[in-house]
């Protein structure tokens, strides 16, 4: 069965869950994080020219399915992703994802890819980016409690671009801080799991709070956080999920992505809606002060936002060429004649197709 | 390169337009519009299950990008589709859409679908459906206005559903009528050229216009229109774009798809906020009477809505399985161990993927 070939334009780059992975290992994790944080701060500096919304969810009594659409004028992206936490305990992931960049002077679709593994890379590259402006000098040991999906790209990330070193490690379940043990037990970290978040973040001046349950829990309180610290909590990232006591937001000088989508979904839910905030895009351009002196405490409420997926995309896009590391996706009906739709499935039916 | 094969649940199944094109020409058009109408009738009849919302749209001045999300508590849906009047003259689609089917258990994806070919025929579907509920009794004759890539299928729908034999067609590039009449020249109908709107519409009982221009036209005058048709009115579908004369809105007896995305994008947005309409889903269920008299005018002032792409994916992913007129799409990461996405990536490098 030979059908009339489609012309080039009829055709959508695919890459698959198979091609990221190799992509991620040609490339080398470390490398490639640093490519998309690289992509996202340079997003983050053309902040105002995007299109931006909060995501557009789809709630149900066991998760939320959400696209995020965003556009820089000349290039559209969105991404799908689910958030199911319950998941897990039925061998399935929490949060899968697809992505799509299109071309806006014509609507056409130029990327599909997987985004369950690049939206783990953006996020922790994201981490990692906010970290580099915010986090006190010199520090070298990272605090990551919550041991899930999302903890090894995190230390990942902050030893490329943050330089941490050292990892106090703790979960409520043994078994998850037990895998990144084996995970990166060659990877060059000085690895300590611990018992307790409290032991966790004993010497370290980043702390990273990575859980998934959805439900107002109470990770760090107020008198467990010292001077000085960066908080990266990224585990609060939906309406009645929540990982830090609101003292500590009290205490603390909060950064975040888009605050109308941050006093939705993040820490911040917690707070009045006057809650004060500083936006990243205005600490990365030098608008807004970041870390003012070694005593502060710094917290990154970060959610996750539409404008980090379209850089993560932008750069898969430019490896495409050189890596060859996708399909070509027949997603696109496009006829010789625009008009002509229905003469294009007669033929392919003549033709045998 | 052999890859560590990803479990069952990683690959979704994708319809290519290849695929689609077999579907249509195996199951036949008549029968496949006939199909989805009735799905689109069944969700119509369940229309308040539905979460409904006007479509999510990123505008740009040469065109626009939509969203269309819609969910019935069990699966959730949604169409990406573009729509850029001047990519015909570009020898592109004026309109390229895919779309997606997940589980709102688990929210994994479990059909993706091109949606360029499945959305001209749930457009169609959609009106001969809405048809069958307004049109005067005994109609036999359509007019056809703006002969383009919808026109065909059309016709196809509304001889399949309503018993259209005779076909009168108008556009303002004649070319684009001879392109029906070659296409249709085979299919039974009875088909007439014309040279004006007002030559087309001469004794047909149902007025169908589909013109693509971006801006307000007036394809129908209302002193053009006589009692007791009923006018199908599916190509003003954007702010900006509109068909029909005012007066004509006034006259006739106006049903919508979803009144508040038919307020902005429909004929209607040049009427008041509070014009009356009829919601077709109340016609369906008999809380609402559609036509009442032999003398009244119906006018469908038909957008298209989230809830028939939801149908027509629907009716898709029930012809899979005995069709297999689909590849299985490797786009969702399923590690063994959910909360070992790093572990997979690792192990995909070490065996060499």
């Amino acid at each position: 069965m030979s059908a009339p070939a489609p012309s080039k334009l009829a055709y959508v780059p695919f890459v698959s869950v198979a091609n990221m992975m190799r992509l991620i290992n040609r490339t080398g994790l470390s490398k490639m994080l640093t490519g998309i944080a690289a992509y996202i701060e340079e997003d983050f500096r053309r902040w105002e020219l995007f299109d931006k919304a909060p995501r557009v969810a789809s709630h149900s009594d066991v998760g939320v399915i959400e696209l995020m659409p965003t556009s820089d004028g000349q290039v559209y992206g969105f991404k799908y992703v689910n958030g199911h936490p319950k998941n897990t305990a039925e061998g399935l992931q929490t949060v899968t994802a697809f992505g799509l960049l299109a071309n806006v002077q014509t609507g056409y679709p130029v990327l599909l890819s997987e985004m369950t593994l690049l939206t783990a890379l953006r996020t922790a590259a994201t981490s990692a980016l906010v970290a580099k402006y915010l986090a006190p000098e010199g520090a070298d040991t990272m605090a990551l409690i919550g041991n899930g999906a999302q903890s090894e790209f995190q230390a990942t990330a902050f030893r490329a671009i943050c330089g941490i070193t050292k990892l106090r490690l703790y979960d409520i379940d043994p078994a998850a801080t037990q895998k990144v043990l084996r995970n990166l037990s060659d990877q060059g970290f000085e690895l300590t799991a611990c018992s307790s978040a409290q032991e966790a973040i004993e010497g370290a001046q980043i702390i990273t709070t990575c859980t998934a349950d959805k439900q107002y829990a109470t990770i760090l309180t107020d008198n467990m956080v010292g001077a000085g610290v960066h908080i990266n909590a990224i585990g609060g990232d939906c309406p009645g999920k929540t990982e830090l006591h609101k003292d500590i937001l009290s205490r603390a000088d909060v950064f975040v992505e888009y605050p109308p989508q941050t006093r939705i979904e993040g820490e911040i839910q917690q707070m009045p809606a006057d809650f004060p905030v500083t936006e990243m895009w205005e600490v990365i351009t030098g608008k807004a002060k970041g870390r003012r002196d070694a005593r502060q405490i710094t917290l990154f409420d970060g959610v996750g936002f539409a404008t980090e997926d379209f850089s993560a995309l932008r750069y898969l896009r430019d490896q495409l060429e050189s890596t060859g590391l996708y399909d070509a996706l027949d997603m696109i009906a496009d006829p010789d004649d625009p008009r002509d739709l229905f003469g294009m499935v007669r033929r392919a039916g003549i033709e045998g197709a």
